[in-house]
């Protein structure tokens, strides 16, 4: 007997997508490469800040004020033929679009497809816009698979807050423990997890998972050894 | 007549150590010094996600997780001169001993002495350990000058939460409008106003402030200035 099919929702930026191109744009206004980790983790690093505040902005809005920060000093390239005026706000701008044109994993396609073959339903729940969520899925072409794509803009709250989680559950009529959060972030599988939601913690790295968030029920190095396992009946 | 005395609230780490120097322990233990500033984002973008959903841990305890994420894969420097045995825990424990022994910036001595004189009173504030404020400040020779080296370990939850500031507020007898807190950095900024707090944004950089933090009552250079603008009467 086949387990019974769940709420799959899916973290997008560096879980479904490929956030190292994403240095390519930095190198393009003029900026240092190692410039684009630090600039993800800035944009989180201030979001969570208004989130224990019981606060939220778009990404976009805290990922324009982290760039004008960073940028802050670096001398910026202008290039005509990829539309850079030199400016710290086409700096910014280009940057941002980058967001919306990542590639993703290599096995997020087969991933998605398989775990939607079995019966399983998908959601996406992203703390950036579900535009820029739309837009990665439309282009490999797997869009048709999600249900919806969701964004925590709609919550009111980032994750790891619960009231974001408890959004994708409202939309999918489902209740926490039918549903399980796949994402490569700990921080992400943490909040999940005290929501609730059963939590798959995608390592492709083979990073170790750190201590002080909570354990994910499956640990899986990719999208299609995920489907493999819940076919197997973890969960 | 002069400005009544006011509880001054001095964050930590970057607001008077300069941080800068932690990217030689990453060199010496074998790991490009861009990853420093990575680190410190990622401990505190770690730290404000457990701030909320409501918990909290040690900085030292995310700092070593953090490390031992953004290090593996990094093939780390024998050095037995140095301490430096190549394993992943000996190079995580020289990191995190460099937190103790930054220097202050050059602003910082005169503009604590000239504050303290001008008959403040002056306590510190920290997501890290009060160990670490206790070494840095007695090693310049200005812990005399503050009342009290405190942590938010004591208050159970991280700045920007509500309850970090109330700590200090108990601790010095205050009510928030008879405080300032004096922060680098503009989440900050924003969580002391949001629990009452008078605040100051020092900006020893030039760098722009981020819209979506609530603003500093004070904008300052740096301690000097700070001190100066206060006997004119801001704050």
């Amino acid at each position: 007997m086949s387990p019974s099919p769940l709420v799959i929702v899916f973290d997008v930026n560096e879980t479904l997508s490929d956030l190292r191109p994403i240095a390519d744009r930095f190198l393009a206004v003029g900026a240092p490469a190692h410039l684009a980790p630090l600039w993800f983790a800035t944009v989180l690093r201030d979001g969570f800040a208004l989130t224990a505040v019981g606060d939220a902005r778009p990404f976009a809005q805290l990922g324009a004020e982290a760039l004008r920060t960073l940028l802050h000093g670096v001398e910026l390239r202008t290039d005509p033929a990829a539309g850079l005026d030199g400016s710290l706000e086409g700096a910014v701008e280009h940057v941002l679009d980058g967001m919306g044109r990542l590639p993703l994993h290599p096995d997020v396609v087969d991933g998605v497809r398989g775990l939607r073959a079995d019966g399983h339903r998908l959601f996406t729940l992203s703390n950036g816009s579900s535009r820029v969520g739309e837009q990665l899925l439309t282009a490999a072409g797997v869009r048709e698979e999600f249900e919806a794509v969701l964004s925590v803009d709609e919550a009111g709250a980032w994750k790891p807050a619960p009231a974001a989680y408890e959004h994708v559950l409202r939309v999918a009529g489902s209740r926490p423990q039918e549903a399980l959060l796949v994402a490569v972030h700990p921080w992400d599988v943490d909040g999940a997890a005290r929501a609730g939601l059963g939590t798959a913690w995608v390592d492709r790295d083979g990073a170790p998972y750190p201590a002080s968030s909570t354990s994910a029920r499956v640990r899986a190095t990719d999208l299609v050894d995920l489907r493999a396992q819940l076919a197997a009946g973890s969960r």
